[in-house]
This record gives structure tokens, C-alpha cells and sequence, in this order.
């Protein structure tokens, strides 16, 4: 800290944030100005804990990967010990960057500017005490917290990380049976999209966009017709049967039973395992199998188990393939999404699976959303913009998201 | 409003202001900083009648045509009722674009998001009392006013937008035996200029830059000789002859007589008709005709008329054909210059016209000015610019632009 | 001056200053923060003297070249006293270029907007007291400092520049045996290094980096020996004995000796002849030579001189080819170098050099220092950096570099 960092919030964000309207969309400076995007970075994506990618990426000790959010590029690296540490891409030198690529394997970290050289585990292969007048080990690398969650790897850049372990524990629990350390990345897929990152989250926590805008998705999910069922309660009997139906199924299989309205309250992150379409066993747009089996997955049709954790994570896990977004803050207006296409870790493409058949659903999906996203951005950032009321039916979610943000915001 | 806009102008702006020195260009703040035009957008360009497009571009109920500038997209439809219409294009519940083309036609305009659907009056056509606690009579389109100035479509974006009905009653009047609403567009040019908006429309105001840079004008326009006769009056006799001359052939005619001089004082637009270089029947490089006569233009030969209005139109109409500018600010130093060749509607490509010979005379002017504005702007951004004197005699028209500019900065 | 200038160096530029720990590299702001960059360029390079070119570009009277840096084009022409003068490319009329390329050759400085013409003196030629209610005497071109060091052509924007008489007499006398108005520029290249402009001068100041970086410096540079002989006192005779050897060369060839270790002290310049490695008689892979002799140099072998100014200039001159690079900062994160290769004005191309040889150390080292310095700019970039301490030994020069730059500042 050098006393150049100003207040964040500033005042305009402050009074952006106090003039929210409850029930509507957030006022227009906290999806367009970039003080308010600062902000974001500064409350929440350096607080709260992030996903960073897998640890199957990384397996072996001296493999990396980068991921670059908020300002900092972080090496995440497996140590002798199996441990996947993270650490700030900074050369306590000079300052320069270390690792000059986003993934790589190497025993020692080292600057490429003065050969500084660090250990796995961050400390300083370097006398410096009498060259530079500071002892070494005051300049090992600065570290991040890493949490394991199933084989999902979340970090926080905050000195002191919230609690993350009820997180941890559940999703590594309901995770299991798909053995996340046994899979591999069938596909990978980079978006561009020229919209806020809350704007690309809330389009993710409602179904209402679906009927008008989604064919593929539609063909697949049973949340269309539980939409339906809450505009109109004589549907909901049919609903509750399908519900019952499936999770006798996954209580059966030994799996944790779901929570089909898979709605979020008081927590920002959910893990709920939900049924499928009345004759699918994946989320294909059959209804049958896109690969084989993935993990200890024993059955085809396992429900989808749905991960989402605010403010860049969610993922849908099938019995065969599961398909994920993480999301990158670039500026108010950018957001950067990669997607992933996992399958089990022996699927062979040709023999057990087919990339567009293993896309075409949800690729689809993301770039119809995208869409969507970059046009509500372009309209929001109009000054004829003002905050709309939402669904008290159907946007129930979007509520919720929009809700913890302010409470972090204003915290 | 949420509470976190700024003071326009900014201290700094009203600074620039304070510090003009009458008779000369202004500050270099006031074209060249981010603050200035972000007043500019403010006092000016959302205050002020700016020219959208034509009526005969839009001619049938449903048809529409999205402009945007100063930051507002606004939809132009026409309805059931014939009148056209001005929305901001932004749906009132989750503030989506509406309408993702330049110009369409559709019964109604839907957003593409979940589906609100608005009349062409601008009224939601969906009950949201219940479902979203406000009545539908509260979520309308927002409206910008829109006036038709003799087939030019105007707008004001303000909520009182000032008074315009002279102009519309002149122009309306003066464009009258042209019939914009018989014509078609026979070319569109898109030009982006790396200057000022008031630095294009100071360039516009005068022709003492002339015989150093438009060849291809001074071969058609009467203007340089009139400028010869203000520096020699010696030369007056034989300009007034000329004017005349057309004075009387144009009250034959049925037109308004014109003001040669066309000087403006006092307004912020003009619609003079002027005469044209002797021998000359159009304003092309020999003189001859280069289309059909245009609307109820009778005899070849109607003079130019010169129609002008701040801060964003300019358009020369003469007997066969008109050609217009119409200004769009993207920032303190770009402009985007859409340039429009009108002819009558049943004029035909390859008989009636041929389109280089339509535009050669414009656009290579229009091209010259550009890097005339472009070597201007990049001048004026030197830290070495200080605002230079006017001539009294060859820049008295931007003087008053410029007089004009800052009684509305200052007002 | 128009009241809308912020103060310079801001608060929060003021604070980062402040914060400077001695021994270490500059806090983050002074490296990232467009405050920072203004404010340096506002004290350093709005001040002090930068190398603009070499008087040899523009032999004649009427030539000229235009340089621009800190937002100031300056047009540098050489009038029919064979006096180089430097103008700032603003016409005092409406602020237009005047100069549109980048280098050219007339008899008259002529703005093409409205034909205001200047003699090569910058004194205008138009009788404007009449018309423009201004004399012409007070409307003549803005003129910058401009000194000839040797044939290099320095000059200061500064309306008061520091003296500079001392480095005028030093460089213009060691360079003479080199006779700069008797070369030409065998090959110039562009590199846009995405660095602050410190980076890139606190990367020339050191050879710490050489022996991991530098392949092709380090099989001809004296340097990297003379750097193992500071870590290992053991070598410091042997180090000595070339020293000595070379100066009595030196000497003997009626050059000023040199000061090998050409470490810089108390001052913003430096040109000193330093030792070849021993058996090479210039800056090539092999040791031999890679053109003709230049100007005046007798023999194979003038050791190397070595010329730096800061902040926007270094060059080293051998026996038969000069290699220069010209920093013009562009951003807080972005430099422009221009890197020249001289040679004798008489050295034919395919006969006295060839291009791939000439080049190949330079231009290698070049690259790969703008390689370093993009990732050290990154890194410094992150919040988590933080300044870290130099080596006492082999980052001496950097921190002179540092001290003179925080000593400006602070002034």
C-alpha cells in the first residue's frame, strides 16, 4: 500500500448502492461505471473464493496453471507433497512476472529477469541477506488460500478468507460419485462477452428467458416445466411425482437426495442434485448418452447435480459428461467465460464420444445467453435506463443473487 | 438518476469556458478533454432538435429505424396512426435493447429477453400488475419528442425540449417543391473522423479553407466568389447582379427568395436558398444536370438550398438531387459522419443517374474537409495550441457557431 | 493555460513518492498510474533535454523531420543560416498541423487549412493586423530549445531549460573522431515495447540480467566480465589491465581515455569510452568488424563509447557502425523505441556491410529486452507487488537512475 489507492467504494458507487429499489434490477452505475466495477473487484471477487480450474489439470508435482482475475495472476502449483499451492506471479525482485505461460510443469520456480528462484512451495533459493540487505526469507513468494472441493480448486486473494468449509465438505460430498480427479477436458471454450459479470451471473439464475430463447435447452431440462408449474399450480402435482420418482432413485444409488426447486436462500453457493426430463439419463438433446460413464457413476441417469458458487462458478454434472462456466471480470462491460466439457478420463473421442454431439447443447445455450447478455447490456447503459420490477414468481433467484451482492457491497 | 452523476459542466469545464477570448477558436479543453464532452452531450446534443433521418425511410405503420447518439439508442417507428414516434430503446423490465437492428418492421416491438411486448404507441401490452406489483400503465417506452420539418425527421431527447416550431415552419415551407417524401436514397457513405464534433461543424461554417483545398468545388460553387467580393468590394457589383438575377427567377418560380449571403445571426439554423455559379443548372463539376428534377421541382435550376441546424445536420438541396451531413459524436475527438445523396424516387440507377458522377462533387469535399478536421484536432491537442484569431470578414460564421456554442455551455 | 489544467504531480502521485523505500524499485503507482505518467512527462520529459535525431537527417536548408513526445509534435528544420530550429507543428491561426508527414523538404512552413505560410525562422508571412486584428509579429510558430551535441540534436520544450552546456561539450568532442554529420542511417526499426518507460531505462542500467538473457551481448560485451570481477574481487587485476591497455590506446589515438567502469554519479549523462572485450575491434558476434571505418577513426578498435541521456536516449559507437535507440514514452504501460544503426556515409550495402550482420547483436538484445521489461511491467501491475531491494553491487546504476528521477520529481 502506498497511500495512492483511493476509497472504495467512492461516493458515487455509495450512493448507487443506497438508491437500489428492492424487488428490481440493480441502478445503472453498478453494471456500467467502471468505480463501481473497482468496487466488485475490491468486495468481492478479492474477497470471496473464486474457482480457479481442476486439480486434475495439474496433477503431478511441478505442474501449473495461471488464472489471471481482478488484477492478479496466480500460479497455482503442485507441490512434492500433492499440495496445489497458489502464488501471486510476482518476483519479489524486481517484479517481474515468473511463470510466462498459462500452464507448464518446471521443479523450481524461477524469474526469468535475474534467475530469482523459488521452491514449489514459494520460498527463496537465494541468499540475499548480504547482496540485497534482506534476509530470504522475507522474499518468498506472497501465497493465496486454495481449497480442494471435490477436485473443484476455489482460492481467495483476501488476507483473511471467509469460511468456506460447509462449501468444501458438501460439494466434495455430492461430487463424489463423478470423481473429478479421474476425468479430463473434452473441449474448451472461450467467450468474449461484452457485458457485466452480474448481468452474465443473473441471466444464469432464472428460466424465464427460456421458452423464447432457448430451443436446445428446452428440448432437454425439466426446469421449463417446473416454470410452468409455478405460474399454474394444477401442474404441480405431475411435478411432485417426478420429483419423488428421483430422488427414491438417487437414495437409492447412495447418493445424497436433491433439491429439486434447487432455489438459493441465505447462502451464495448451492450444490443440489435435480431430476432430468422424464426419459433422459443426461442432459442431451435425446435424452440418450453423449459419453460413457463417468467416475463411480454405476447407472445411466444420475439427475444433474447443479454447483453454483457466486461470483464465477457453476457447473452441471451429469452421469456421463458435465459441462461448467468460469466467469473472468475483464471490466464493466467484459466478462470473459471460459466453458468446460468434462468426460470420464478413459472416453475416447470417436469411440465413446462425439465433440458435437457432446457440445450442441450447451453450446448452444451459452451463446443464446451471450446474446441476450450483451443486448440487456447495451440497453442498461442507456441514460433512459431504469431499474425494472422483477418476477415475484420467476426471477426468484435473480432476487436472491442481486440481493447478496448488495449485502457484500454495503458490508 | 441514482445519485452518482457528476456536475456537468465540471469546474475544469467551466474554467475552459471562462477563459474564451471573444474573435478567436476556442479553448483547447472544450475540443479536445472527456469532460467537455460529456457537457457538450449534456447542454447540447440532450437538449437540443438533432436531425434522425427521413421520413420516406420509414414510410408504412410497423416500419422503424434505430439512431443512436450522445449514449441513447432511439427507435423512430411509425404507427397505426401514421406519426412517427421516438422510443428509447430500452425494455422497462430487465433493460434489454428492443430492437437489435438498424431499421425493421414489425407489428409490435418485442423484447427479445422474456417477451415484453409494447404497442408502436410505446404502451406494454402485458399485465404486470400482479406479477411484478407495478400496473403496465407505469412501464410504457419512453418517449423523446420527434417533429417532421418538411420530411426531416428532428428529435429532442430533453424532457422540455426548447422551442423549434420556426424551423419546422420554414424548412417545412422551403423544402416544399423538393417533396422529401417523394425521394429515395441513392448512396450512403459512413465517414469517421478523428476530430470534434465543433471542429467538423466550424470547418462547415466557412470557405476561406476553399481555394487551397476543394478543387473540385470550386469548380461549382458560388461561394468563392462571394468571397472574393467581401475581401474586394470592388468585385460586389457583378455578385449582387447574379443574385439578383436568381432572387427573381426564384420568385417566378413560387419559392421563397433567398439570402444569398446566407449569413446566420441570432439561430441556431437556416434554410436560405441561394443561387448557383452562372451557367450552372445543379452543383456538379460542369454544371449539368446529374439525375432527374426531384419532387415538384418544374425547371432545371432551383438554386441551392442551404439548410443548416446545430449541432448535428446540414443538407444542400438542389433541383435534381440533395446531398446531407448529419453529425454523430463518439467522443472529444471523433466524429461519425453519415453523408446521404437523395433523388427522386423513380429516378433509376444507370438512366436517370450514374452514382459517381452523383457524388463527385460531395464526396471528395467531404473527404478533404475530414483530413482538414483530422490535422486540425490533432494540432489542437498540442499543448503548444492556443486559440488563434478569426478573420472579421472570411470566419464570421464560426463566430456565431462558436458564440452560439458557448451561450448554451454558459446558459 | 486556460484554467483547466489539474495540479502536477496529483496527491496521489505526491503520496507514491513519498513512499519510495531507498534501495528498492519505485512503488506501483509511479510504473502504472496515468497520473504518474503525466506527471512525469509534466517534470522529466516536458523539462529536460531529449534527443529528437541526428542533425545529418536534414542537411539542407528547408529540410525538416517532425518528432512528437509528451503530446508535442515538433517540426525540426534546418533554415538558411544552417541553424536546426525546433517548432511546435500548431498553426497560430486555427491550430492545424502544418508538417503532415513525417519528414520532408520546402522552402516555406505552409498550413494547408488556410495557406498560413512561415519562413524556416517560424516568423509568419501574412499581414494579419487588418484582418485578424493580431500582428503578424506576435503570430509567429512556437519555438523550442534545440542543441547539436556532436551531430545528435537535443532539445527542451521547457520555456527555461536546464543548462546543458557541459554534456553539449563532453558528447560533442568524444564523438568527433566519429563525425555523426558525415554517416547515414543504415537501417532504423520500430519496437513498441508495452512497458513504462522506466522499465525500460532501468533495464539498460544494469548487466544483472546479461548472463541468463543475452546470448549474443554477452559473447562480445566487456561488461559481463567486468560485473563477475565486482562479485569476485580475485578478478579485478586482470579486469584492470585491459582498462589500463585500452586507455593508453585511447591516448595514443588523441581520444579522451575513457572511464571503464562507467558507472554514472550525480549526473543525467554519461559518455565515456569503455574497452572492447579483448581481441574484438567492435560490438560484433566475432569480434571483427562489420562496416567500413566511420568519419574520422584511423584504426580498427575505438573501444566503445558509450552515450546515455536520460530519459530518452543511449547510444554506442564503434570503430565502424553506431547503434542508437530513441525512448518516446506513449502510456503509463507503453514506450516507443526507435532503434538507428549508423554507419559511414559512404559504406556501400552487399560491400562495406551486410544488413543480418550489421544488426544481428543489437537488434537480438533489443528483443529480448523488450521481452523482460513487458513481463516486468505485468508483474509490477499486480496488486500483490511490491518494491524489492537492488543488489549494492550490480544494480548500482539503477538506483542512480531511480534517485535522479525521484530527485526531479520531487523538485
Amino acid at each position: 500500500m502506498d497511500g495512492t489507492t483511493p476509497q472504495v467504494p467512492t461516493p458515487a458507487v455509495m450512493a448507487a448502492l443506497a438508491a437500489y429499489q428492492p424487488g428490481r434490477s440493480l441502478p445503472q452505475a453498478l453494471y456500467t461505471s467502471p468505480e463501481a466495477f473497482a468496487a466488485d473487484m475490491a468486495k468481492i471477487h478479492r474477497k470471496h473464493w473464486l474457482f480457479a480450474g481442476y486439480g486434475f489439470e495439474i496433477p503431478n508435482p511441478g505442474d501449473w496453471f495461471v488464472y489471471t482475475v481482478a488484477g492478479s495472476e496466480i500460479i497455482f502449483a503442485r507441490g512434492r507433497d500433492m499440495k496445489v499451492r497458489g502464488f501471486h506471479n510476482v518476483c519479489r525482485h524486481r517484479g517481474s512476472r515468473i511463470c510466462l505461460e498459462g500452464h507448464g510443469h518446471s521443479s523450481v520456480l524461477a524469474c526469468p529477469y535475474h534467475k530469482w528462484t523459488y521452491a514449489l512451495d514459494g520460498s527463496l533459493m537465494l541468499d540475499t541477506a548480504k547482496e540485497f540487505g534482506v534476509p530470504k526469507s522475507e522474499l518468498g513468494l506472497k501465497q493465496v488460500a486454495v481449497a480442494d472441493a471435490g477436485g473443484l480448486l476455489f482460492f481467495s486473494i483476501a488476507e483473511n478468507p471467509p469460511d468456506f468449509s460447509e462449501a468444501v465438505e458438501t460439494i466434495g460430498r455430492k461430487m463424489k460419485p463423478h470423481a473429478l480427479h479421474r476425468v479430463k477436458i473434452a473441449h474448451q471454450a472461450e467467450y468474449r462477452v461484452k457485458a457485466n459479470w452480474k448481468v452474465v451471473f443473473e441471466n444464469n439464475r432464472e428460466c424465464y428467458h427460456c421458452p423464447t430463447n432457448h430451443a436446445e435447452y428446452n428440448l432437454t431440462a425439466y426446469d421449463v416445466e417446473r416454470d410452468r408449474a409455478v405460474m399454474d399450480p394444477a401442474l404441480l402435482p405431475a411435478i411432485e411425482a417426478i420429483v419423488a420418482k428421483a430422488n427414491e432413485r438417487f437414495a437409492a444409488l447412495g447418493y445424497d437426495t436433491g433439491d429439486a426447486s434447487s432455489n438459493m436462500t441465505g447462502k451464495n453457493w448451492r450444490c443440489h442434485r435435480t431430476p432430468l426430463k422424464e426419459g433422459f439419463v443426461t442432459q442431451s438433446l435425446d435424452g440418450k448418452p453423449v459419453s460413457r460413464l463417468m467416475g463411480d457413476v454405476k447407472e445411466w441417469d444420475s439427475g444433474t447435480l447443479r454447483c453454483t458458487v457466486f461470483p464465477n462458478f457453476w457447473q452441471h454434472t451429469n452421469c456421463d459428461y458435465a459441462c461448467a462456466a468460469r466467469l473472468t471480470p475483464i471490466s464493466a462491460n467484459e466478462t470473459l467465460v471460459r466453458g468446460y466439457w468434462l468426460v470420464d478420463k478413459d472416453a475416447v473421442e470417436g469411440k465413446d464420444y462425439e465433440l458435437p454431439r457432446l457440445l450442441e447443447m450447451w453450446d448452444a445455450t451459452n451463446s443464446q445467453d451471450w446474446v441476450i447478455c450483451e443486448n440487456q447490456q447495451a440497453g442498461i447503459s442507456s441514460p433512459a435506463y431504469e431499474p425494472g420490477p422483477y418476477s415475484t414468481l420467476r426471477e426468484r433467484n435473480v432476487a436472491h443473487f442481486v440481493d447478496w451482492y448488495l449485502g457484500e457491497m454495503r458490508g
